[in-house]
């Protein structure tokens, strides 16, 4: 069996190029005993891939040159070496940005279309929906009335923190880039708020729609937008950070109007919580809590979720690069193939 | 009754001068119904009170020019209008740089002089050991075998910090200034290593004496030497943020290593916890405990304390300078009147 593969060949700088990746065609191996062979039906494009094509040390190991580009799949299992898995299963993997791969079976996950479209378990039902619901229950801890700032709030984490907050009865203010995002905060999502912060008036704009200033801030953007809302914390306030979008294509040290002191003064003055993440750390503890809440939680209409899906695998690089820059709208995915369950 | 005091007459500009106060003698009021009239015996200084100085937006009110300056005491009651408190009682009280004051009895705590030396109420026992106490545990969590780093070592939260430490079976490292305290570190409090922070090889000296690096930080100097430290966490690693004393007196924004989005990156990659936080948020939660804890352990000999102790309430101002330094070692106290309980 063959697989078609997008390898990473240089390092980009800023945003990545077509020449910074290579397609290729190759032969997979012989399956050994516990493997499965997959063929991809969704490849999802997440942004903290951005930090996997840099060579800089990060919670991760970079992707080699001349490596198969990194992340989760949904796949159909073609052949099977491993009782766990059967043909014409769909599961979860992580198999790449490639038309098809080889597995160890105990490190998919069956999915039961029957239970969910299978390609949220890219989405809201997977890693940016652990994203949020770990970070925002676990770090941010928003109590009832409080107000939950989140940006970049249309995408799969954003629009799963603002909907989670109102679940537990705070306010939901969310940022994002252009009117037709925040009518969508706030229409389909049902955001308290919605800033555009594009707009000029953006400063003024959020503090306007957090008159009692901000409990949780959930960071996953950074950059001038991440410091507006930092700007506005109140006493105990708690700041998760999963991402920092707004820096990934940065090719100097970003702008900022914060000094170190400054903030650290800050952090002090008001008793604030700034706590990084990655959701494997929850994992363990709580991972199998968020897959019967959220797919509740999807299955009852109080969260919702959109999907941005461009077909074909050669599409992805581009796809990647919008995402880097918010022109997508929820979660974004590639369709590498025919999906059955559909 | 008459009472001396020190008053605040001037926002300082850097180090506090002499002419930033004023020593006054005036009349006391007469005693309200729920009032005690009090001498004080000790003041304590702390590194907070240089805020309260300054006009600039914390998380306390600042002293209003033309006010005493504010600090915490321990005094002996000479007339009592309340059944709490009864005359030759010492208590815990809030009455500020001068001989005298008045106070309600219900914000007053009583001391027994047969359990601990009544100055500890302003130290180990006091404030200082409570910030050790409840950011070590309620934010450091410092796990067996872990690292923990404070500065100010030989201060009375960072002495309390490392002996903490290595109560919960964690390694402890000291930073102070110069050969006398580190010994002191090592030889008195017991503290794995001590590094001195005037030395030209502090970076080197660090890395060496946290060969594992760092997992929690209990910041409370910033400047240089925060940074060094920071430098150094571990993935997971707490950061308890209680003070900033290297920046207290400063006139310009100080200068900094790091970026705002540099740190906040580090955060990130590094799944870090960063916590301001100032004890009283404690005080309902943990300071019962605290009390009873830390009283066990001082009276054991397994929390080891100093108090530097100056005479007369004229040498306030000087004492508090040398604060701001690092010229005390231990508790920095005035003795204002005689401690009949000597």
């Amino acid at each position: 069996m063959q697989t078609t593969q997008i390898r990473l060949t240089a390092r980009p700088v800023g945003e990545p190029k077509d020449s910074d990746v290579e397609t290729a065609t190759v032969d997979l191996p012989e399956l050994a005993e516990g493997e499965v062979l997959l063929r991809t039906i969704y490849l999802s494009l997440d942004p903290y891939m951005r930090g996997r094509m840099s060579a800089a040390k990060s919670y991760a190991k970079p992707v080699e040159l001349g490596d198969v580009m990194e992340g989760g799949t949904v796949c159909e299992v073609l052949e099977s070496r491993s009782d766990r898995r059967a043909v014409g299963d769909i599961v979860l993997a992580y198999t790449g940005w490639q038309t098809h791969g080889v597995a160890q079976a105990r490190h998919t996950r069956r999915l039961d279309p029957a239970e969910a479209p299978v390609s949220t378990a890219l989405g809201v039902l997977g890693m940016p929906g652990f994203t949020a619901y770990a970070g925002l229950l676990e770090i941010g801890r928003p109590a009832e009335g409080e107000t939950v700032v989140v940006a970049a709030a249309t995408g799969p984490v954003g629009s799963a923190v603002g909907q989670i907050a109102r679940l537990k009865g705070a306010r939901a203010v969310g940022i994002a880039g252009g009117p037709e995002k925040c009518r969508l905060l706030v229409e389909e999502y049902g955001f308290d708020a919605a800033i555009d912060h594009r707009s000029e008036s953006f400063a003024d704009d959020l503090a306007a729609a957090t008159p009692d200033g901000i409990d949780v801030y959930f960071e996953n953007v950074a950059g001038p937008v991440g410091e507006a809302a930092l700007r506005r914390m109140n006493t105990y306030g708690r700041v998760p950070v999963c991402g920092l979008v707004a820096n990934y294509n940065a090719t100097e040290a970003p702008h900022s109007d914060f000094t170190f002191p400054g903030f650290f003064s800050n952090v002090l003055v008001k008793s604030l919580t700034v706590r990084g993440f990655i959701q494997d750390e929850f994992t363990r503890t709580h991972h199998e809590a968020f897959l019967a809440e959220m797919a509740r939680w999807v299955g009852d209409g109080s969260v919702r979720h959109r999907e941005d899906v461009v077909d074909g695998l050669e599409n992805a690089l581009e796809a990647f690069r919008g995402l880097l820059t918010g022109r997508n709208l929820g979660k974004l995915l590639v369709r590498v193939g025919d999906d059955p369950t559909a």
